[in-house]
């Protein structure tokens, strides 16, 4: 009983993950009552813009409407260290720990060969391009601790000049506040093979 | 470091009641996605379509972008039956029931004095007008069973013209599969006050 465009709009909701039909109808209800219609343009402007506007940051693949993003184009970060991640989600979650003052390099995913997604599909062969340029000296490695993120850190580490490049990966161990019953056990073996040196008091 | 449309974007998002800022932002990232561009032009277009054309159904308040909307412009409906609900996700819901055959009118939300809803900002008012016009035989209250929702019935009950039109509403008791055990009193005492009387073997 909905009307075409009614319709329309409902599917291209669910078409995002995580909004089921439910959600759909119930997004395109409230953005269809009198008074949102205003915050239904602007969405719909908003969206039309990013669409048109934004594109890949051509130094670090994260988003930007310029050439260069607000992170590529900041004189103040060093541009000595290099983290290469899977997903621009991964920048904004690493930038809200305020613990990094690199630059990034964005991967397109994981590598994941039987969806067809080689180091070519991803962009390592612009990554290491981008190393070859000399000013990188650290490379922080901080994709996903799962097989597919594992498989393409090792790929990358495997391919880079030890010589010329530190390497490193952040730690994967015990979460924060986590509790050592519920861990996994893949988890809590890692911390245990990845244990750390204790400072005896002096050093410290 | 996100991109000012980027910012935007996310932001439009958030506007939309259930949609927080991680939600949000996932979402925009999903749709910039190199793999979900088009998706997100449809979305956008779907969008910006709904805004301009869809319009309330001059008769029943329903969302259409026809003047008439497909309940009402369908012949084989009932218009003897009237049925007053709070939502356009009302229809939906009823419609889903495939119980009824009659028509809908829809309300715009309930009343509710102190957010400066009275019977004019709900419609009322046309709705009493669509009865004077002598077709509808029954009124069928659906509006939600909470304070609003009982005082806007309550209303509409007393200023109709019981001679003429039969005013009904929807049943409130025990929903089927729910146990008593975790019904709140209110509803249990709704529904002890409803009791209907059991036809005797004969008379079924």
């Amino acid at each position: 009983m909905l009307s075409p465009i009614t319709q329309r709009l409902i599917k291209a909701f669910q078409s995002i993950p995580g909004i089921g039909p439910k959600s759909a109808q119930r997004i395109v209800f409230y953005l269809l009552s009198q008074a949102s219609r205003e915050k239904a343009s602007t969405l719909a402007d908003a969206l039309q813009s990013a669409v048109k506007q934004v594109q890949k940051c051509e130094r670090c693949w994260f988003y930007s409407e310029e050439n260069l993003c607000q992170l590529c184009s900041n004189a103040k970060r060093d541009s000595t260290l290099l983290c290469v991640v899977e997903s621009p989600a991964d920048v904004i979650a690493i930038e809200q720990t305020n613990i990094y003052s690199g630059l990034y390099f964005v991967l397109q995913g994981h590598l994941s060969p039987l969806d067809g997604l080689g180091p070519e599909e991803i962009g390592i062969p612009v990554l290491f391009k981008r190393l070859q340029e000399g000013v990188v000296k650290e490379l922080i490695i901080a994709t996903n601790p799962t097989m597919e993120g594992q498989a393409t850190a090792h790929y990358i580490t495997h391919h880079v000049d030890s010589q010329q490049i530190r390497c490193t990966r952040i730690a994967y161990g015990i979460p924060l506040g986590g509790e050592l019953e519920y861990l996994d056990s893949g988890t809590l073996r890692h911390a245990f093979h990845s244990r750390m040196p204790i400072p005896s008091i002096t050093e410290r």
